[in-house]
């Protein structure tokens, strides 16, 4: 028997090496195996003596059985994931793997290395428009019903919260960001900020602000990440520069924020 | 007049060196400024000619302003920050400082740094409870009326998102988060997985996984970061270790997640 391996799910962030942790760079330079969504792995430097396994982006499941069958030879795995992987990507899929495989997965030893989700850098980017209450909805509806994403989306119009939308479009189904933003012009002020932010901290990173009024759902792309403000949520005009958005908080960082 | 001053508001996220980006390395490397809450700075190793602004973590929207008339006076300032600036952190007042403030400072050149934010640290320690839509929530009501933040708990439960709790708990107010957890037990089943994660990525980490049940709100210090799961979160027992909490998510990852 091989000496034990390890898998390690390691978050990017959704852009430029700027945002990759030193925890994210330690253990991809320390595994003996990649495995990821092949433009991940191009991102990251080739290095001696590392192999790697490229998949699509639709075969999650095979991908995170194929890592865990890996460490299981004893292979050192980093499974990559962009922007954080423990939020709508890789890692709720290895945890499903382990959960329906073989009774040994549950011993391997598997750990989450996190990184900058896309809403992070798209408010980053703009000011900050998650300074408050808000919530993450994907608008994919491959394993929920869409009425499961109209009732999330009004419950968070209704609350007042900040939404942070991912999955916006895809090749399949490029309307539900039409549907989402009709919902939601129903249920919030016209004059409601959203953010429109694309391929942050890329080359071709392009943010627009608009309202929900003036939305297009156009632009939204599988590449996009949209906030939509609170009530609260402030845009400050400045001249020849972009706005700055944000929701002011509450004032005392009791958890030291 | 000196030279123009700028302002980078940098994340330095919840815990060790580990997990502070590259980004926030480098501003704060070539600051000649830094401001900031006494024990983040504390954090950072000292450098020659660079001035540290401690203050305490009361004092938000003046440490706002004074890091925005360093800057009017020329200073390369990095204003840090725990987690992720921009989440129910110090972005946000800063934001708030220059709207409230003098015109000039509309024209300040003033950028955020994005970080690791305490929720997904807390997530990553577990498995991956955040895997699918959620919400993040601050219990402090110094800005909001408790009864605000009840109805966004209330529709968070109903439309059953993973809700992420900040602040639970102040010296001021220290059952706070005994309230929040009485009213979730009133809408969620009492097998709901519920994550206590205490200052993680420290000396003193500590993970407890329980149920909605078994809650026990005294385990809630200005330190923990809460993670109350949805109906799918599902809790993988193992021989000899901690359980891992995930939510699964959409099959597809349309953005790259």
């Amino acid at each position: 028997m091989s000496a034990p391996g390890r898998l390690r799910i390691v978050g990017l962030g959704p852009g430029g090496a700027a945002w990759i942790t030193p925890e994210a760079s330690h253990l991809i330079a320390n595994a003996t195996d990649l495995v990821g969504y092949a433009p991940y792995l191009e991102r990251l430097p080739p290095k001696q003596g590392q192999t790697r396994h490229q998949s699509g982006n639709r075969v999650e499941m095979e991908r995170a059985r194929h890592a865990l069958r890996l460490v299981e030879d004893g292979r050192h795995v980093a499974l990559v994931s962009c922007g954080d992987p423990g939020v709508f990507a890789m890692a709720a899929a290895v945890f499903e793997a382990i959960e329906e495989g073989e009774p040994g997965w549950r011993d391997i030893d598997v750990a989450v290395s996190p990184g900058i989700s896309a809403m992070q850098a798209a408010a980053a980017r703009t000011g900050a428009p998650l300074g408050h209450d808000f919530c993450a909805i994907s608008l994919s509806d491959n394993r929920k019903p869409w009425s499961l994403v109209e009732q999330r989306l009004a419950a968070a119009a209704t609350a007042d919260f900040v939404i942070a939308v991912y999955n916006p479009a895809s090749t399949a189904r490029p309307r539900r960001i039409h549907d989402a933003i009709a919902l939601l012009r129903g249920l919030k002020a016209a004059s409601t900020p959203v953010v429109f932010a694309r391929a942050v901290g890329r080359d071709d990173e392009h943010i627009s602000i608009e309202t929900l009024a003036s939305a297009d759902s156009a632009r939204a792309d599988m590449s996009t990440l949209i906030i939509v403000g609170s009530s609260e949520t402030r845009v400050i005009p400045r001249v020849g520069a972009t706005p700055f958005v944000y929701t002011p908080r509450g004032r005392p960082p009791d958890d030291g924020g």
